[in-house]
């Protein structure tokens, strides 16, 4: 085994930790929140409180009128204007920039209004009066799959942008979506051979991302010009939004995005940027529109899911076979609906070599507020269901969930669900790890002190990254030898700028003071695909590599030509070139630079990787490398109140290399914490499409006092491959199943619908005590 | 002869005009000026009352108190703090960001605050005492030379940055700041061999450059990362040298430049740049300092110069010796001045091939504000003498002024007066075409109607630009086709961006709409020398086209091999790579980027020149292409009030090939108004070096009723070579001989220093009556 867990400052002698640190305590980073712009407008929004209807009657004159109010704009006055497209999405164009003819859920944006203040612009929503017609509307699966149901998109969108991997398989005249297959080979068969098949169904609930920072943007529009400044995970693919809706060259687009107060997939597709753009035009002004913590609530969330497996076993604990039914509820637009489906699909084929696979996976549209991008992407409801079922499996068949997971877990050379070979795997040694670490034991220890029941769970996960996808960088070297790194990869809290002066620090034997890595701003900086994914080490890191390395080149050729040295007798060392062995004897980098009479030295660089699966049989490569994680938890249940503590964590992520050891265990913490919350509280309550806790005194997140009190990281490194593997999200997937597969360890009680509350635990506890009694009757009727 | 007139809309079927036009009658262009950032500071400066003197004692104490006021600075103060360095400057560092322990001109900077708003800083001005210890002061260069004369600076300055083709010869000890000389031939000969030589001595005031905008700059100095957004034309100068100032990696300071309201070289060095980055520093808050025309009028102007020429001629009008002096009023800080009198000695060698050259040109320290660079850098000063003396030489020699330039012009294969060997000479063309323009005859026809006479004048000039010199530049086709280009070359109303979509256009094949130029920022833009010495359509030009020829060569690579068409078998059109012959069997560009899957075609581009001066004898290569032009005036002068009209002009430029017609004429244009004023209305008075019409009331600058009603341009193309000559200056050093020598012809009153006003044409009416009178008297007496 050529693996190593890293140690923290062992393995990698260079930065650790977070190069804005300092401004970021200092409370000193800019956010676009703080952004102002002479003359800019303040925008505000009415939303709609019907989830389905139709508009009646907007009266908006008594709002134009307020004083400091500069423009009152309805969805229909934009689907008026031939400057304009007034639809956009990412995938389907299905998205109204405000709503036109009909609402579809409760929170979507109907009139927008941009003032000279907040107060000004508020006052002007107050006086706007809106008539609606209600529809029937669908909010689960059950209703919006009936054979009835009330079309939430009566006409089928036209397609949007174009992604490289997505398919498109929407069917018109139903709610669904899109919907994403995979056929790995006979799952009839398989079946046929398995000796038990088991059946069961999971969900989990919609979600909010929560980030620090709302969704803000600032929008200054002129003539032919649009400069956006915004809170986005994927400045280009607002660029190319904002370029089609308005008509305009890609180049005339300008998306400008400063530090992000966290995302978490939640900023990575357009949803205000285009309301604002259109105020900007309308008003000839800029306009910030920056949202309140009750409308992010409603503007995008994680998909709410029900997932069926059905599995087929031999004797032995061998998967042979199973069969998923996915269903991914879009909410009413489609957002990256259309491609999660594919991810949370294959992903329920779990790190598991199964022969035969039949998986069908649907989004859904109801008149929900839209799903999108989630930290996890689709994995950690497909993770939720099958590490679920292992362990209600195990239970069945009396075996160690440790040894049955082992029997089926990913090994070199064996085929994924998408039938690609896979290597690199590390699934049993991160197994290994947790176990090891949480101290598990079969049969399950299970300590009780009172009403408290402690108990360990365990999970592993196989989650992919964006497949293909593509970075590039561009390295301008200084005439002092310091180094612009030009990017498009944005900093959001998880360190990207760190990792990217580390990496560049790296391929040029820099200080690592001497290097700054740009923020996004589509004008300058280069195209990159997107800043989630888990991908921006890998792939950015990639393209700052490939720059590098070509400045490097040309700094060996040059100081070879000026030292008299053969090439092979140089080496690049604290910013000069000098020859092996003589440290003295050598040129600095700027000298280099100045020498050349050009004032910098200017490279770009490239990272690409190539897949996709087949739109029949979801065959071929979904990821060009895997994640991989595995999560070991102990819970403390309060069987009289039905409270759940998360005691003890371990988190095992295989991270290829640690690029930054500080920033990346800091990376799998939050997993947990966010995990935790999944695991227990979060869940987006709505009653006939109403959101009822759509605020953070009625949504509950982990808070600090929520964490266990002991959490550790096990990070694996690969010291001769050296791929780094994205950590950003790899180790929340295993959270919730882990968790729960602890509390059923402690109570007997199998919760597979997400989240695992007190209620449902004593519901459970209840249940299981009737069950007994029953027994208990029948046993002794017999 | 393969020249040819550019005719407007004729010789290039591409785009003329300006690509902002919009933008600018609409008032929507960015300027600095306009720029808020939350939290901004305003900062206000008090400055020197003396003109020398020591500083006793300076109370802020009362300021400080000032509600509202963050900071009151002192340079004490900043001499006191170990993070920045207290002096700068561009070739010395004899500039302190506030001054220390003496003050050198009325108008320097000495005590800075930062307040929340202007009225607050002014508030806390009022309040500051200041005593002052007068020393003895110089002005002129009479005083300044003398052996025994008050040193402006006691200390010999450091160096600071240095340049490629500086050549540094300062005299410690002595007010001389630097020297340059120019030794070619064999003077002493030359002098034997002239059958006439003339002696003469001419000046030119100092002048201010009068941009619409007044510098403004606004810093954002956090910890180690410095932002510094201002009206420079030289955002790299003012990168290395915050850089310096600071002690910080470059990579580390942006420096961001929007368009500027003019420069005229007014902008190049810092000088406001340092203090607000160190009160930003210092307040930990965004400073801004915007400079009120008051205090744009003691910051910088153009040199004061006195230039003594001694030329020797052969009876057929040959010039064969000249022998120049030169000296260059630098005022209180060197600036670059050191550089500008290398321009300023070896322009006195003129448009023409003289053997025996001998050059002493000296930038002389006095107690006035210092000066830089202006429009025409050191030319207009050298022209005014060389085209007023040749006038003076062929009334004297009974010749007509046109023959006697013409049998002096260079011409292809002969040498400038360094020693080069020219090529690519136009001065006859240049010439013929004004005279024949204006229609100049000889003896020259002289109008008299009343009181007021009528006559021409002639000119032409030799001008260098800055050598070596490098631009580098980085183009983007983006995924649509369109194309974003960075450059660090600086809009400042001449239409350097127009001029860059033109030949980015060209270059691609692209129709300009999909042409995004940026603007500097040094974080992201690719290294320029410099926006001035008329370079950037030339230098910055070749880069862009240069990075966009790589990126042409990409695009038919990929279409080759796509198409399956042999190279040499496409051709780009209209943003497409398509067969020749075959219009429509092509692919676009942007179906090209998407193929390489990585979302856009990055590719730098490189502009260099190579050359330098030896430093002893001036001899090498001053300029790797050199600017010609020249001017045909004809005024009508009132004999009775002295005032001048200047009735019509022709200007003529080698433009080698002229990119943007209108914008190229426009330019030439701007020359003349820029000439005019300095031929008849602008000097910079000062009394005791109280600067005594510092303001637009009292400072007269050329407006449009001034404009002749002919004003007529002729550019000169040269369709086989193709080279761009920048044509931003070269026409404005002919105005001021052209029309004193057209004055002359119509009054008979030779002045030999500008301006050129009806006070001294009327004295000089009375000296020429004065000496007819005693001419006739001494005539009756015989």
């Amino acid at each position: 085994m050529t693996t190593a867990w890293a140690h923290r400052g062992a393995a990698d002698p260079g930065f650790s930790g977070m190069l804005d640190a300092r401004e970021r305590v200092t409370g000193r980073v800019p956010y676009v929140i703080n952004l102002s712009l002479p003359g800019m407008l303040h925008a505000l929004v009415l939303r709609s409180t019907s989830p389905h209807a139709l508009i009646a009657r907007i009266d908006t004159e008594q709002a134009k009128a307020v004083p400091g109010v500069v423009a009152v704009l309805t969805g229909a006055e934009i689907d008026a204007r031939t400057d304009v497209r007034s639809r956009f999405g990412p995938v389907f164009r299905d998205q109204p920039i405000l709503a036109i003819d009909r609402v579809r859920y409760v929170g979507e944006p109907v009139v927008a209004v941009a003032a000279i203040d907040r107060d000004a612009a508020q006052a002007a929503l107050d006086l706007i009066e809106i008539e609606y017609e209600e529809l029937p509307a669908v909010f689960d699966f059950d209703k919006a799959l009936a054979p009835d149901a009330p079309l939430v998109h009566p006409e089928p969108p036209a397609s949007g942008a174009t992604f490289a991997d997505i398919i498109v398989d929407s069917q018109p005249g139903t709610n669904i979506c899109n919907k994403f297959k995979l056929r790995k080979g006979d799952i009839e068969a398989g079946f046929a051979e398995a000796e038990y098949i088991f059946e069961d169904t999971f969900t989990s609930p919609a979600v909010q991302h929560v980030p620090l920072e709302t969704h803000c943007t600032v929008a200054d529009v002129r003539d032919d010009e649009l400069t956006i400044h915004t809170t986005s995970q994927i400045p280009f693919m607002v660029r190319s939004q904002i370029a089609e809706i308005f008509d305009l060259p890609a180049s005339r687009v300008r998306v400008v995005v400063q530090t992000l107060g966290g995302g978490y997939g939640g900023k990575c597709y357009p949803n205000i940027e285009p309301l604002v753009a259109v105020l900007s035009r309308v008003t000839r002004r800029p306009v910030r529109l920056h949202l309140s913590r009750e409308e992010e609530f409603v503007t995008i969330s994680k998909h709410g899911m029900q997932i069926t497996l059905k599995t087929g076993l031999r004797k032995d604990g061998t998967i042979v076979a199973r069969q998923s039914t996915c269903y991914f509820n879009a909410g009413a637009h489609a957002d990256i609906s259309p491609r999660l489906i594919k991810n949370g699909g294959y992903g329920t084929g779990g790190p598991t070599s199964i022969p035969n696979v039949w998986i069908d996976s649907y989004a859904v549209y109801t008149n929900r507020p839209p799903s999108g991008a989630f930290r996890g992407y689709g994995i950690s409801q497909a993770a939720w269901a099958y590490e679920t079922q292992i362990e209600m499996i195990a239970e069945r068949l009396g075996m160690d969930p440790y040894e049955l997971r082992k029997k089926n877990l990913l090994e070199n050379g064996q085929t994924f669900a998408t039938g690609e070979v896979l290597e690199d795997c590390h699934f049993r040694e991160l197994l290994d790890e947790v176990a090891s670490r949480i101290g598990w034991d079969w049969p399950a220890s299970v300590e009780r002190d009172g009403s408290k029941v402690r108990a360990k769970g365990l999970s592993c996960i196989i989650k992919g990254t964006v497949t293909p996808s593509t970075s590039t960088a561009i390295a301008k070297l200084n005439d002092d030898g310091s180094l612009n790194v030009l990017t498009s990869s944005v900093e959001m809290g998880q360190g990207l700028q760190t990792a990217m002066a580390i990496l560049a620090a790296e391929a040029l034997a820099l200080p690592i003071e001497r290097i700054t890595i740009s923020r996004p701003d589509t004008e300058f900086t280069p195209y990159d695909q997107q800043t989630s994914s888990s991908r921006s080490t890998h792939a950015m890191g990639g393209a700052v590599t490939d720059a590098c390395a070509t400045i490097r080149q040309q700094l060996l050729e040059m100081a070879a030509e000026k030292l008299e040295i053969a090439l092979g007798d140089l080496e690049l060392a604290d910013g000069c070139v000098r020859a092996k062995g003589a440290p003295d004897w050598g040129i600095d980098y700027g000298a280099l630079v100045r020498a050349t009479r050009s004032g910098n030295l200017v490279a770009s660089g490239r990272f690409s990787s190539e897949g996709g699966l087949d739109a029949e049989t979801g065959q071929g490569i979904g990821a060009t490398h895997w994640h991989q994680a595995a999560g070991a938890a102990e819970v403390e249940v309060d069987l009289e109140t039905g409270k759940v503590d998360l005691l003890r964590y371990h988190t095992a992520v295989y991270a290829g290399r640690v690029v930054n050891p500080v920033q990346a265990e800091l990376q799998c913490e939050g997993n947990v914490a966010f995990g935790l919350g999944q695991a227990l509280f979060e869940e987006l309550i709505y009653d006939n499409g109403q959101l009822q806790n759509g605020n953070l005194g009625d949504y509950m997140i982990a808070s600090f006092e929520d964490m266990p009190g002991e959490l550790g990281v096990s990070l694996l490194e690969e010291p001769v491959r050296k791929e780094i593997h994205g950590i950003g999200e790899t180790g929340l997937p295993p959270v919730m199943p882990a968790i729960g597969n602890a509390i059923y360890r402690a109570t007997g009680v199998r919760i597979v619908d997400l989240p695992i509350t007190p209620e449902k635990i004593l519901r459970g506890l209840r249940a299981v005590e009737a069950a007994r009694a029953a027994d208990a009757v029948t046993a002794a009727d017999r």
